[in-house]
């Protein structure tokens, strides 16, 4: 009898902890070992701690622990120029056969004699020419696979690395930790919804659902394969600056409690996450510092910056608060 | 020693039983006990079997499993009217003592003398009418307040219960069993994203996020307690027909492998998951066929049961399927 109650307990106990492991014991040790130790790492270990916590007076809900990023310097790099740039150029370059229009008309005769400054002189105008001519009048199955076949082989043109592996290493902790603790990670970003749902997957962990960023409009059409979404030259939403509360209100329908950006465009998120809000919230710009490492430039996020200081978000410092930048070149 | 082995292999085989336990006891029984046995149920079954058995050739890796339905008339009634209806009808009376225009302007002056034949006289654009009133012009975080105040009180006309009493338990049944096989459930409905999210998720357990509807267009505002989303009266987005297709790829961005409906509304939703694709998919009408418990209706059913017929969806028939309709109302 006792050697009987003696083995169950001892199971019992066993299997608790077991059920205990795999609840605490999904981040062993530093969970963001890529971080230097500072200010901001601090903030974000207290943060999770504090939403965490049942009964701190900061606890948010499993369900309410919504965090956004935006993805173009934050997530990954975004010089010399939005790596979704260089897949438009590579497009019109790769379809300028079928348009032999384009050797005399801009932006398009520009790029396809590699002035990308006389290209962009146009301004916004053109680089919307650009994207239009690009990105739409196929299906929404054919524009993905184009996406897949060129994120799998296109080369940073400084770097020489895959654009993949330009992302930041202390970002996919941060990603990982957060999710680790209850958080849904969603992609908040100004960049085509379409051009980043066929990789964030396999490269942040973030399922297409849980993707935010501007689109073209689609129509519903049926061919005799079945039906298709075919992409339409007319943007249906811009997902930047007061766009995207909008966008995270549309998708995600509750306010972030976190939320990660870089420039002057993250402002609105960053204001929609904290400002007037009840309980902790983290808000925390990327500011690229670091030349040697990764790019070091403060144009088109001193707003951003100044915001950041008058309301107490965090400032990260690439040179100083990360000791890695990218997966591929760990220390 | 032996003694010690056999309290260590007792206490990994109850851990593991435990483990085991967490996954495969999620549904005890009969998951489905409100569904009669028969060639849905048994479709249902079937579906789910061979899309989660490893190694089956139909077999879906769990971030794929997406199911959508519809919600008015295939989560909960739609008649007399579409619950959202009865909604905007009292909002329109509550905000009458503010507008005293109203008593003399059509479609309002009807609604206002309990004329509701009257009133949708004018047809689409005195319902569009009538919608705008009734829930533009406030925050977000506002007309959410109104919808859960609403919801809590107002009852059906003719059966005197809560609009939430008026699910289908057989349907919420599904939801649960669908979850619980590593699906994600999503509400693809032609009524508003934002007359929904206040309740599906302590209705039918699924959170804001996965709730895809139809919308007006919003703007950030910076007020002095923080910042709104203003609601404005523009539509931004109707998700009924071809626009449920376009509403699950902007909200999903993957294509579903299960989809339930009821009308011709969900007539491409149901394409989009079945037409054309490989593997095994499941899209199922319920067809309103018992007057006695619920309604008996065809209008505005015709075309989807015909073709549903003609592509072999199956049709859900409420008297013959189910043997209970309302969680309240158990046998």
């Amino acid at each position: 009898m006792l050697k009987l109650h003696r083995t169950a307990l001892t199971a019992l106990v066993l299997a608790l902890l077991l059920a205990c492991a795999q609840l605490s014991l999904a981040q062993p040790g530093d969970p963001l070992p890529s971080w230097n130790d500072g200010p901001n790492k601090t903030a974000i270990l207290d943060f999770v701690h504090k939403v965490t916590r049942e009964g701190s007076p900061d606890f948010v809900p499993v369900p309410e622990r919504i965090a956004t990023f935006d993805n173009d310097g934050t997530l990954w790099a975004e010089k010399p120029l939005y790596f979704q740039v260089f897949f438009i150029l590579d497009r019109v370059k790769a379809m300028a056969p079928q348009h032999p229009e384009w050797q005399t008309r801009e932006p398009f005769a520009s790029v396809l004699k590699g002035d990308l400054k006389g290209a962009f002189s146009g301004g916004d105008q053109a680089l919307v020419a650009l994207a239009l001519a690009a990105q739409t009048g196929m299906s929404t199955a054919d524009f993905a696979r184009e996406v897949q076949d060129w994120i799998a082989t296109a080369r940073h043109p400084q770097t020489g690395m895959l654009f993949t592996e330009m992302v930041y290493q202390p970002m996919l902790e941060l990603l990982g930790y957060l999710r680790a603790n209850g958080f849904k990670t969603f992609i908040v970003s100004g960049g085509g919804i379409e051009f980043m749902r066929p990789w964030t997957e396999r490269v942040y962990g973030v399922p297409p659902e849980q993707v935010v960023g501007s689109s073209f409009q689609t129509q519903y059409e049926m061919t005799p394969d079945g039906p298709v979404l075919m992409r339409l030259p007319k943007i249906a939403f811009v997902d930047d600056r007061e766009g995207k509360p909008v966008g995270i209100n549309a998708h995600i329908g509750r306010r972030p409690v976190a939320a990660f950006g870089n420039s002057d465009g993250d402002i609105q998120m960053l204001e929609w996450t904290t400002v007037g809000q009840k309980g902790a919230r983290l808000a925390m710009l990327v500011h690229h510092t670091d030349a040697a490492r990764e790019y070091a430039y403060d144009k088109g996020t001193e707003k951003a910056l100044k915001e950041a200081t008058a309301r107490g978000w965090n400032i990260v410092d690439m040179k100083d608060d990360w000791n890695v930048i990218y997966p591929s070149v760990k220390k």
